[in-house]
């Protein structure tokens, strides 16, 4: 190597550093960057081990022209969970945080909330309380929170949201706690022709406003929850009303009908973290033929982000891990697979 | 111009004219075709006039970097209703023709419909009785002949209709009796950056098999209403089994919410010809500023297609045809308008 090349390597490594430490740009921008350095790894912060090799023997298999397991451009559908699969799940989902908030904020023109549940439990920060309301509890926390406003008030509402809120443990935005090693398979994937979709048991309309920016994925690749709409013109100008009704889950046996109805086509891999994406797996990689890929992110390090699996309350991995062993899919071990978790993480992780 | 090219010229004019001749090529293939024969003229069966203009002004505006009009290409959403305005919908929907026809194919199986309505009525083609029948007997008739199976059954029989079926009047397969200037359109949106989508009160699944080989509209981009599926592992085999209940009515004002839902932007253009398409002419162009284009195919052309608006019972077009003329969207007047309706038509209109 020639001494301007040096020179040119060690430029361009100073720099990506410098941009890791500056918070505010984004995690995206800054896999993307990561990408770029090392053209001859797609995946540089995921660990060589069996892992990494499952992904990139598969890549390989559906994308050799003339092989056995050769895969049409046009069919490269790949399905991505987002809660505990592309950004943290604990210690709750990152939009039960929100509503929470919101209820906090919107307290202050309900002032009969002080007394009644769930929104004194709210107020109160008495999770125990919350609980206690159960599903009842949420389901009216979630329709006050959610409904009753247009889409694009809800835009402006979650997107003010997201922009200045912190998570506790990380102090840091929550669009900064997406996994490093999952935008690089994002982007790994899209450069060998995939199509990448979000499939969340989370409400779409919660994700659309930053999956392009964050994970790369515009809204008509997102799949999700959602509440009832309302057509209405107001003034001249169309709107769309959001009702407190459910209109589609999409977890569990939802996600296998929710790619039905949103793509039209199997996907020919999925990616999850829970019991709650054993369905999409099995809809993606069984009975069908040709090469699949299944893949389960295992939270295995308490350290760098969370350890938990079987009875976790957010995310519970169970069944879908006993599948994953029957069914030949991929287990993410994060604590050995992943060299760094977030991009703001500096280091490698303990081997 | 040199004989050499003239002669170039001949050549591929008789090449485009036979395959023309050919009825099995495919009617997007002869669209792409014609494209590339006039590079200066990317609607070549569009009369000039102010129609044609409309739609390349807008096209101009919103791809003019630097202008006031100009629109990122990820925001450049097309979308476009099937029946009526991209394939035809006379005397009645091609969906319910191939109801109808499967009606007749399972009456084998079941004896008793030969006394029972309104089935009865469809095996004796005693379309009287069969709208006495009304909408209840609609139902029952769409129920048993698009629910009952996998969505992998039911892609197979359709498909298998569609390869048979031929229109009355016309003797051919449905999927060549699409219009040739709309398929232009298509192609000259995306060449244009735009992402094009379907949008349509017809089956979601009746139009994803074909939509990608005749419109270059892929599953994903099809939005359409549907009926309930059940995810069931049956055998260690992953299904999705088609229930007799209504999931999405994707017209009317269920054109916003299923372009919201699928979608997830207000498109900036979008194409209807009837009154189930005017909300979702709203939802494009009204209220939110910058370049809009809305259209109406207005079918005026009984002698090479049909001639019908407010009073026809399918694709009626009455309020949306007011409302036109007040919200300044582009009316085609097919017999007019367009220099040839469907591929194999070989003259150009009487003007």
């Amino acid at each position: 190597m020639s001494p301007t090349k040096h020179l040119a390597n060690l430029d361009r490594r100073v720099l990506l550093s410098s941009l890791a430490m500056l918070p505010l740009f984004s995690a995206s921008l800054r896999s993307k960057s990561a990408l770029a350095q090392t053209q001859s790894d797609p995946l540089p912060s995921w660990n060589e081990g069996a892992t990494k090799a499952s992904i990139l023997d598969f890549v390989a298999r559906v994308t050799t022209q003339g092989g056995p397991f050769f895969v049409p451009v046009e069919q490269r559908i790949a399905t991505f969970d987002n809660d505990g699969t592309l950004w943290i799940e604990q210690p709750m989902y990152v939009q039960l945080a929100f509503a929470l908030d919101r209820v906090k904020v919107m307290a202050a023109m309900h002032p009969e909330w002080k007394t009644k549940q769930p929104f004194a439990a709210v107020l109160d920060g008495d999770m125990k309380a919350l609980a206690a309301s159960g599903e009842k509890g949420l389901v009216e926390i979630i329709a006050v929170t959610h409904a009753g406003m247009t889409t694009a008030e809800f835009e402006m509402i979650t997107s003010g949201w997201l922009a200045t809120a912190r998570d506790h443990r990380f102090k840091r935005p929550y669009t900064e706690l997406v996994y490093l090693p999952m935008l690089e398979l994002l982007a790994y994937l899209r450069a060998n022709g995939f199509k990448t979709f979000i499939v969340s048991g989370g409400g779409i309309e919660f994700m659309r406003p930053w999956s392009e920016r964050i994970y790369g994925v515009p809204p008509e690749q997102v799949v999700g929850s959602s509440i009832k709409n309302r057509f209405e013109m107001k003034d001249g100008s169309p709107t769309l009303f959001r009702l407190p009704e459910v209109n589609f889950i999409d977890d569990k046996t939802g996600k296998p009908v929710g790619i039905n109805e949103h793509i039209g086509r199997r996907p020919i891999a999925a990616f999850g973290n829970s019991d709650g994406d054993l369905e999409m797996l099995q809809w993606t990689t069984l009975g069908a033929g040709g090469a699949r890929l299944g893949l389960i992110v295992h939270h295995t390090d308490a350290e760098r982000e969370y350890a938990y699996d079987r009875h976790s309350h957010f995310g519970r991995l169970d069944v879908a891990l006993d599948a994953a062993a029957v069914n030949n899919w991929t287990v993410v071990n994060m604590k050995n697979d992943w060299k760094r978790i977030f991009a703001f993480d500096q280091a490698g992780p303990p081997r």
